[in-house]
């Protein structure tokens, strides 16, 4: 049909991911592994779509070509994204899990060890029921995690995308502080931000602009309220542009006026904590000595007056809407003694509150590397 | 601490849809429920934040207010827009599957018949599998779609959102249409939209405007890839402005010079169907008949040469990322024999492909009346 590929990937690389994954079903006694997330079928086969809602399955036998079954209605977005020759379909008349059954019993793949993602928002607790009437008898085991963990670490490839959505996020933060002013509308911020990273390259993101001013700084997850920014304001801004699919969020927060101390002093806090996450973390430390060392240094002389997630950091790379959290939730916490290794990118959530009156939140994305840590979303006038 | 409160619903709203949410209850045997989807949530409570994805549980029991379990990092966004006075809360550092099991035993509701939405993302298979384990020995049933079905059928209330947010919605699918030329980027058109949706007082989207130019238009669930827009380039367009958390899409596609026949054909064919609609529903009509005819008058003739899902419309209201279909799937299908109601309202997705060449997308939101059907999408221009 003469559709174009859209090649986001080497052949090399989709292999190398496989033979990953492989790697980890092995160690974990799994012939064929059924992945149903729609970051994890992202990341094995290519396809990609705006619809990242509908069911869809990607079956990895310990050799040969993955298969993914998908809603027939999606066939277009397989032929120009994926690197499979062809896909599995259903129909909207069909039963999905049904039609999945099938496909394992054609493949001859229903009595060999099955790993099921179950963890996944795209399987669900109906469908995972079905699923078990459906293959009783047969021999699984759950594999949540299984392909998250191979995502952890980054490759080359990955890494140049997380630098462009990295440089487009910062351009999308500066168009943000400099549309902030008195009488401006929170809206008209966001607005901005946004048209800045979607014309100079961001693909379809997670999660749009975020913009919270006055009090509602001090509300977590607030957003627009389309109400005009007033001199005093605290004014939050929070981001992150996405290239192929790929996000590396920031956190900024400005204040129209002079900063009152106390308000400066959460600012620092927050800076102080990227700051020294950013000097501490690299290849082989332990992900708790760098929560530790940031907590000691930034969090601890103010946290009996602050609200805090105690989220660190925690691991982005492939996100799909409503949000940029990869769904394995590997954090940097005080409690999370595993080793950082190089490849592994995170954002840095400061985000300092005193409840309902205002906060103050700044973040970087960074890369772990052998040396040291890369800052993903460094601007030009901070280096 | 004096936040204020958004009030974005009356008392009596709230009351109406807890009514009708046990009266549903009763009928099924169920004492105390148990709400876990964050439209629901929304629904019954009103606490609204841009963090959709976290655990969080509504507890109705079948006297007395909800009592609502977040994560504490929430409670800001609980303050500024629930009804409710205070809510449970869960740290990062709890279990929030037990911190639920312990409110249910505090409340004295473990041990009476419980309904459990099973079938919903927020709570997922690893957590329902604990919360079966946790819950060993409760007497509970499956209440999945029970709030959806109530949230069916909208209110005067929601209504006047529904229908600003279809006036929003026009005007960002105009500005993209006037926003289309010979040279101009796919990015260009969705970030017009967005920008006058945005600005004239949408609140966070479900979906990002989706632009899809050339052979891309013939690609269902693509949107845009940063090209420039060619003479005779098929551009589908589709959007939906949120207010208050609704959102009334709309589909439009247009030509870049004039229309060849065949194109022109499919654009006729999903006006014409989204008429036929229009002209068919209202309360107390089967759905399938309104399905039947549209499908008989618009669909039949062409339908052996593209590519059409045969959802004839779907249920719109509250909507979350990452997507604005109301999760309990009530489509205007072919074989779905219940009867419309008034107050129900329909998003009719006529996206008709000719695969990978090029489509063509009409459609509108409509809201079911006693005597017919009122297009909620309808600008100034159609009337």
């Amino acid at each position: 049909m003469g559709i174009p590929k859209e090649n986001w990937f080497t052949l090399e690389e989709y292999r190398r991911r496989l033979a990953a994954a492989r790697t980890k079903m092995a160690h974990r006694e799994i012939d064929v592994l059924l992945v149903f997330g729609a970051g994890n079928v992202f990341y094995l086969t290519g396809y990609n779509s705006v619809n990242s809602w509908d069911f869809q399955c990607c079956i990895v036998p310990d050799s040969g070509d993955p298969i993914l079954l998908i809603f027939n209605f999606e066939l277009g977005r397989f032929l120009a994204s994926s690197w499979l020759s062809e896909p599995a379909l259903y129909t909207a008349q069909d039963d999905p899990v049904a039609s999945l059954v099938n496909l394992l019993d054609d493949q001859n793949l229903r009595n060999r060890r099955l790993g099921i993602e179950e963890n996944s928002p795209n399987l669900g607790v109906k469908n995972y029921r079905r699923l078990r009437q459906m293959l009783d008898g047969s021999q699984w085991t759950d594999a949540s995690g299984l392909v998250d963990g191979v995502r952890l670490v980054k490759s080359e490839e990955e890494i140049a995308y997380m630098r462009e959505a990295g440089r487009l996020t910062r351009l999308g933060a500066e168009a943000a502080l400099a549309a902030v002013a008195e009488g401006v509308h929170d809206h008209a911020v966001a607005s901005a931000a946004y048209e800045v990273m979607r014309c100079n390259g961001s693909d379809f993101m997670c999660i749009e602009p975020i913009v919270a001013a006055g009090y509602r700084s001090g509300l977590a997850h607030s957003t627009v309220g389309h109400i005009p920014i007033e001199h005093g304001d605290s004014v939050f801004i929070e981001l992150g542009a996405c290239v192929r699919r790929y996000t590396a969020p920031i956190m900024r927060t400005t204040v129209v006026g002079p900063a009152p101390p106390e308000r400066q002093e959460l600012t620092d806090a927050a800076q102080l904590a990227v700051q020294t996450i950013v000097e501490t973390a690299r290849a082989g430390v332990p992900t708790s000595d760098v929560a530790a060392a940031a907590h000691q240094k930034a969090i601890k002389p103010i946290e009996d007056r602050i609200q805090f997630h105690y989220n660190f950091g925690y691991s982005v790379g492939i996100g799909f809407p409503p949000d940029w959290l990869e769904p394995i939730h590997f954090f940097i916490q005080l409690h999370n003694h595993a080793p950082l290794q190089a490849g592994m990118t995170f954002h840095l959530p400061f985000t300092l509150r005193v409840l309902g009156e205002y906060g103050a939140g700044t973040s970087e994305t960074i890369l772990i590397t052998e040396t040291g840590c890369e800052v993903l979303t460094q601007g030009q006038a901070d280096v």
